[in-house]
C-alpha cells in the first residue's frame, strides 16, 4: 500500500510520499515514490505514484523513451517526451497517455491473475512563467487539476488521513501549516494501516518562481515527525477530555 | 453507505448506527439499521447492518421465520430462531447461516447486474446470565468475537472514523466515554463522506445485567451531538495550532 498528498496552496505546492511497499504483508521493501519527471532550467515536474510498482516502472521508462510522435505534427516530428511539452496539461495528457500504455502492457501480461496493475498519480510542477499546477491522474489516464476550493489530492490509502485534509487545510495555508497538517494525515494513515511506513519523501515548490525548491526524506527516527506524532496523540487525548460527556445515559431514569 | 460502530467494554455494549441509506446517490432515505431480533425477560439480542437492505430484510424475515430444524435433532424438532438458541455463539452461527441464505438468494437474482448483494454485521447481547458478546458477523456468515485488545468493530464506510477509536476506546473506557468516542468518530465520518448522516441510532446494554438498557433515537438537531461537533473541530484547530511548525523550509538554507 501507499499513501501520497498533494497540496496546492496559495504560496505553493507540496507533495509527500511515503516509501513502503509490498507485495503481500510478507515482503515489504522501501521504494522511492516520488519521481523527478523532468529538471532543468526550465522546467520542474515530478511525480507521486500509488499502485503496481511494474506498471509505473513502465510508465516512468516509456516517459523517458518518449511517446511515439503525433502523425499530425509532420514526418520529422520528434518523440513526444516530457521536456518537449509545451504546457503543464499537455505533460498531463502525456503521463496519462504513457500510464494507460504501461497499464494495458501489464494487463495483458496478469490476464487471469488477481494482481492489479491500476496506478493512480500525483502529477505536479511548473514550465517557465507558467502557472504552478497539481493533477490527480487517475489508471485510465484522465486527470483533474486540483483547485483552490479544496486544494489537496490523494492517493493510495486516502480514508484515515482525510479528515484532518478537509479540516485543517486552506489555500491559504502557509506552507509550514500544510506540511505540518500533512505530516498528521500520515500519522493518523500509519496507525490504521501498517502498511504506510517512513520514511517519506517531501517536496516543497514555492509559487514564488524565483523561491527554492526544498526536497527532503524525513527518515524513520525524524524528530520532527516523532515530537509531531506523540505531540498530536497527546492533544487529542486532551482535546477529548474537554468534551463533556453525553447526556443520554444520566436521562435514562 | 452506512457506518456502525459497536463497542464492547468493560461496563457493557454499545452500538450506534446512522440510518441514511441510498440507491445511488440521487435517492437517499432513511431507514433503520439498528434491529431487535429479541427481547424477553431472558434475552436481548440486537444487530446493526450495513449492504444491502433487500438482502439485510430477506435475512430478518428469514429469522422471524426460524431457519429448518437440524435433522440431527429428531423429527419433531422446531424451526429454529433466535428465540431458541441456547447461547450467543449458536445465534451467532444462526444468524450467519440466514445472512449466507439471503445472499445467495438475492445474488441469484441480481446475477449480470453491479448491484452489490452483501451485508455486514453487528451482533450483540444476552442470554440469561451468559456473558454480554459482540460479534462481527462477515457477509459470507463467519464471525468475529469483539474481545479486550480492539474492543470494538465497524461495519460500513469505516476508515474515516476509525483513527480516533484506534487512539481513545480502551476496555476500560467508561460507558459515557465510548459513546463520546463513537459520535466523535461519527463526526469525521460524516465530514467526509456525504452517504453516512443523522439520525443515529443508540443502544447502550450494561455489563451489569440489572443495569438499565437504553435506547436512543439521535435526531439532526440533537443539542449535544451539534456541540460535541462544533467543540470537537474547535479543540482540534486549537491542537493543531499548538504544533510548531516543521523545521524542513528554515533548514533549507
Amino acid at each position: 500500500m501507499t499513501y501520497c498528498v498533494g497540496m496546492r496552496v496559495r504560496d505553493g505546492l507540496v507533495i509527500i510520499s511515503d516509501t513502503r511497499t509490498n507485495a503481500g504483508i510478507d515482503n515489504i521493501s522501501t521504494f522511492k515514490k516520488l519521481h523527478t519527471l523532468c529538471e532543468d532550467d526550465e522546467r520542474l515536474i515530478v511525480c507521486a505514484s500509488a499502485g503496481s510498482l511494474s506498471t509505473t516502472q513502465s510508465m516512468l521508462s516509456m516517459l523517458r523513451e518518449g511517446l511515439s510522435p503525433n502523425p499530425d505534427d509532420g514526418p520529422d516530428a520528434p518523440r513526444r517526451t516530457v521536456e518537449n511539452m509545451p504546457t503543464m496539461f499537455r505533460v498531463a495528457q502525456l503521463v496519462g497517455e504513457a500510464l494507460a500504455l504501461a497499464r494495458r502492457g501489464i494487463a495483458a501480461t496478469l490476464h487471469g491473475t488477481e494482481i492489479n496493475s491500476t496506478v493512480s498519480l500525483l502529477l505536479g510542477g511548473r514550465i517557465g512563467d507558467g502557472p504552478l499546477t497539481l493533477y490527480l491522474v487517475y489508471s485510465e489516464g484522465n486527470f483533474i487539476e486540483v483547485q483552490m476550493d479544496k486544494p489537496y489530492a490523494q492517493i493510495g490509502e486516502l480514508k484515515y488521513g482525510k479528515p484532518i485534509l478537509d479540516r485543517a487545510l486552506h489555500w491559504e495555508s502557509p506552507l509550514d501549516e500544510a506540511i505540518k497538517v500533512g505530516l498528521i494525515s500520515f500519522d493518523s494513515t500509519m496507525r490504521s494501516n501498517l502498511s504506510v511506513g517512513l520514511p517519506f519523501d517531501l517536496i516543497v515548490i514555492p509559487s514564488d518562481a524565483e523561491g527554492p525548491v526544498v526536497r527532503r526524506r524525513i527518515p524513520e527516527d525524524d524528530p520532527y515527525f516523532t515530537w509531531l506524532s506523540a505531540e498530536w496523540g497527546r492533544l487529542l487525548n486532551e482535546a477529548r477530555q474537554q468534551i463533556k460527556d453525553p447526556p443520554f445515559l444520566s436521562e435514562r431514569a
